[in-house]
């Protein structure tokens, strides 16, 4: 590791925030190998309390997600917030929430946000964002808020790193209780009806009650609340919940029924990553691995041919995984 | 590969349903080398039309693409359905809907049904749904029909190889097409607003041209359709749409805007798809690496130094990629 980049590492770890910004966009992008910085924070990360706050659009969770940040700040507590940028896949645009939000927190140093819309390959979202949360908990933020929209396959893998998972539901999701089913009580260690005051509001809150009563998770009980975030009504409440969960998971180690992330999961992933880079990088340069990567570009080799033939060549792998900084 | 194998293949290349349906097990639960098998699959396919469905929950895309599936048969077609099956990250379980469609095509030979349910990692089911669609098509069906729920990231992903894709909202979704913004009209080529008697539906109809016009795409103008696909109605102007479409795809080659999957970047994942195979064989086995593997599984040793060793290690790397049959 480069000397500039040990003193950013040093600065991370004593807390500070430019240094923690800088280290996020130069492992986001890549720029520098990610193994080699990560190694180094990991023993550093296990102190920090991982939330996340998920649920389908409209539901009002970075409102919801303001007002927790809110109540922590009250208790005098640090809070990270990594906001999944749901236009990511199209427009790589910042969220006008996340700006306004920005704009809310600005003055609060306690508050530390970066919104993730790298729309990368190989666990790409929940890779980047496992990493943030690392980087956001060896720099000494107490508690990192995940946010993202949506209950689909992407969501679920980024909340397998939370220790609490909030779904965040509105009486209008009646749709979306009726399609996940029992698979909602597998993600969610608390649920929040919010927009409380809407018709239908207590028909979504028997509804979920019921599927957790027919799947009912052994030791914790989900709770079910209603909330109006805007108003703060129900948020003081949601907290309780959320902590109790938090020294619950802390206490018994109980995972939820989904598989979580494994240690090794993750490094086959991170594998996968630097094949990817050096394959990008190989490609740039001459001999016959390059020679290939263009036929399997204009189509003249297909993409299962090509995998074998690099599969089969011991050279072409090591040079694949050579690392360059 | 084995002459049970060689003779799978020739049976399904001559359109045994029979075959196919042991072969997309075979390839989707990894018995056979992908690589090997989809190798020779590849050169036999591309006569095939692929067609994307999508939509959030509750939009009525199975009854949707039951009736398109009708229309295509009465044009004397064959098709291929591949229900990606939203309740896979947790239950994976087999649809409702799909074994009340099993039931009713049951008879029709012409009519292919298959759901994939896989939570894989590396690509998981957008890779699987591609190897399908190739199977399916190789075996000489006309149409293959790839539906999925929501409109997220990993949705999106399968939608990259469809030659079609109709994205179907319904009067509620007014909070995805606010949520989504241009993106929608980045993954669209046809929009169906289904339940179309409904209140608000002239609205969204009204909101998803706009979005239109504000978002031009070059090319091809993007229709917005009003339907009720449960009475049937404006099923065939969507088929002609569709059709529509496809000829202009097939006819300038002209991509949307968002990325396409390239050859390259699928040869990487069937690359990481092998790495995985080979570390989970490799960890069952003696030596240094088991024992490697054993310290991470532990967390002895963290995912990132893992990685680095691995990488550093051109024996191991061999070893990870060798193949087995």
């Amino acid at each position: 590791m480069s000397d500039a980049l040990t003193n950013l590492m040093d600065r991370l770890l004593d807390g500070d925030r430019r240094a923690l910004a800088r280290m996020i966009t130069l492992v986001e992008s890549r720029a520098v190998d990610i193994a080699t910085v990560m190694a180094k924070i990991y023993p550093h990360t296990g102190k920090g309390t991982i939330l996340g706050f998920t649920g389908p659009p409209g539901a009002g969770k970075s409102t919801m997600v303001d007002k927790v940040t809110a109540a922590y700040r009250a208790q005098g507590k640090t809070v990270g917030i990594v906001a999944i940028d749901p236009s990511s896949p199209f427009s790589g645009g910042a969220l006008l929430g996340d700006r306004i939000r920005m704009h809310r927190h600005f003055a609060d140093t306690g508050v530390f946000i970066r919104s993730l819309s790298t729309r990368g390959s190989f666990g790409g979202l929940s890779r980047a964002t496992r990493d943030v949360i690392r980087l956001m908990d060896a720099a000494g933020v107490d508690i990192v808020i995940v946010e993202t929209v949506g209950v689909g396959q992407t969501e679920l893998d980024i909340m397998e790193v939370a220790h609490t998972t909030t779904v965040i539901l509105v009486p209008e999701s009646g749709d979306v209780v009726q399609t996940m089913k029992a698979g909602l009580t597998e993600i969610a260690d608390v649920f929040v009806v919010n927009k409380g005051d809407r018709a239908g509001a207590d028909a979504i809150m028997r509804e979920l009650t019921q599927m957790i009563e027919l799947n009912p998770p052994s030791g914790w009980k989900i709770p079910v609340l209603k909330t109006q975030a805007v108003k703060n009504i129900g948020v003081e409440e949601l907290v309780e919940k959320i902590d109790a969960h938090t020294a619950y998971y802390k206490e018994t180690g109980e995972q939820k029924r989904i598989i979580k992330m494994t240690p090794e999961k993750e490094m086959i992933e991170l594998l996968a990553v630097r094949m990817e880079d050096g394959y990008l990088r190989e490609k740039a340069s001459d001999g016959a691995l390059a020679e290939l990567c263009g036929k399997i570009a204009s189509g003249e080799t297909n993409p299962y041919e090509g995998a074998k033939a690099i599969a089969e060549n011991p050279a072409w792998l090591t040079a694949l995984f050579r690392i360059e900084n």
